[in-house]
């Protein structure tokens, strides 16, 4: 920062894009003595602004998870241009995290309250070997999943649904009902995706339904079944939580996008 | 091994095709004191085949250059079918190794001495923010590259020249004359890939043709001045060598298949 900086800059509210490669870090939220996401973007924040700033994720992801499209929101006193503050995160991040984007919002943005949609992409490497390349952004998955019979029974999430054999609350409230706008699978050679967007999602959600899915995948249940475990609203009849592994936060969506 | 091995099998020629992430090792090549692919396989083979085990790779790829496709040979006495040897090989491998296939050839079949053509892909992230995600399976260049010229450049690259402005010779033999098949660059989204197929390929060849490229991508470089390096036979009119992190070789091919 300028020598010059005596006159204090307004406080103002900044929105981040942030990518990470969470296979290092204790998840995005603050946890002392181990590495988080959030905790990396304090220090450096702190550094950088040379104040203590609390950063305030749209979504808290759990260890291992990792995000194209994370969106975190601050205030700072800043003088200069919102890309040099960009620039300067990114000089100072470990290279498994980087700012994609900043810049000034109204201070009546929260990073959680204000996002309207989020978008996850859990990825699953279905063959009998191994991938070195893709060992820490796939579940590895070695017998054949019908990915069809998954896909019919995605098509039972889209629409407002009680989530609650799939997950618990993050938010402090106790309803476990969520609206899923998309949800799909998608075959690409070996790789199979899921793609999954919607207004809300409960902790271990996504995971849960990935876990769900592949039960579905290895004939286990079916399709029919699937929708009943929904409308059950019963964890026990779910199936196990898919590793944390595949998944990935790709994007958050706000109203005045 | 069976407790009834006694009876010992017969010494035979086995080809396998390796995938790994060259991150954390010191290239292909046997070294000692640091972590080679070459070095891994052999200590692993040996543990299973309880004897030393020479492995003959297809090309020698460098430090933290990866692989997908790399083939190598090997001799053996294995009384079960060669794909619980691959089994065997995968267990014991560290998670950034795996054996794709394995299979019985004849003694005739030289995992190098047959290969009749190679390729490589080469990754480039071209966009002003780094991307944790690709860290290490791109070369992270912040200014925006022309991929037309760079294509351009690339169409005099196949057929027959002599590369010594390219690299050196790793046979043993003086001629850095080589046969390019195809060499094309392609744009995805932010990612430019330059795939290379050849017959044979000098040490550092596609870094040296890349890091050239991206010369002509910076217009530092015309296609028409390219071409005249590549005419030159001059090493030291040659662009930078690029960092070995966007380096992939995909495929070894041989007469049989």
């Amino acid at each position: 920062m300028s020598e010059h900086s005596c006159e204090t800059a307004s406080l103002q509210r900044f929105k981040a894009v942030v990518e990470y490669d969470g296979t290092a870090y204790h998840g995005w939220q603050l946890q002392s003595n181990v590495p988080t996401i959030q905790g990396e973007l304090e220090r450096v924040l702190a550094a950088i602004l040379q104040t203590p700033t609390r950063v305030h994720g749209a979504g808290r992801t759990d260890a291992g998870v990792h995000a194209t499209g994370q969106v975190a929101h601050f205030d700072a006193r800043w003088r200069h241009p919102a890309d040099a503050l960009q620039r300067a995160c990114n000089a100072l991040l470990p290279p498994d995290i980087a700012v994609r984007s900043i810049a000034t919002v109204s201070d009546r943005f929260h990073a959680r309250h204000s996002a309207r949609a989020k978008t996850y992409v859990y990825r699953i490497l279905n063959q009998p070997i191994p991938s070195p390349l893709k060992r820490f952004y796939c579940w590895h998955i070695t017998d054949t999943l019908d990915v069809t019979v998954m896909a019919q029974a995605a098509e039972f999430l889209a629409g407002s649904h009680d989530f609650a054999a799939f997950g618990s609350p993050t938010d402090g409230t106790p309803s476990t009902a969520r609206e899923i706008l998309d949800a799909r699978w998608e075959a690409h050679d070996s790789t199979l995706q899921f793609t999954i967007r919607g207004t809300g999602f409960l902790r271990y959600m996504v995971r849960s339904l990935v876990g769900t899915l592949v039960m579905v995948g290895r004939g286990k249940m079916s399709p029919e079944e699937f929708r009943e475990v929904l409308a059950s609203r019963k964890r026990s009849l779910a199936g196990p939580t898919a590793p944390a592994v595949g998944l990935c936060l790709v994007q958050v969506e706000y109203e005045e996008e």
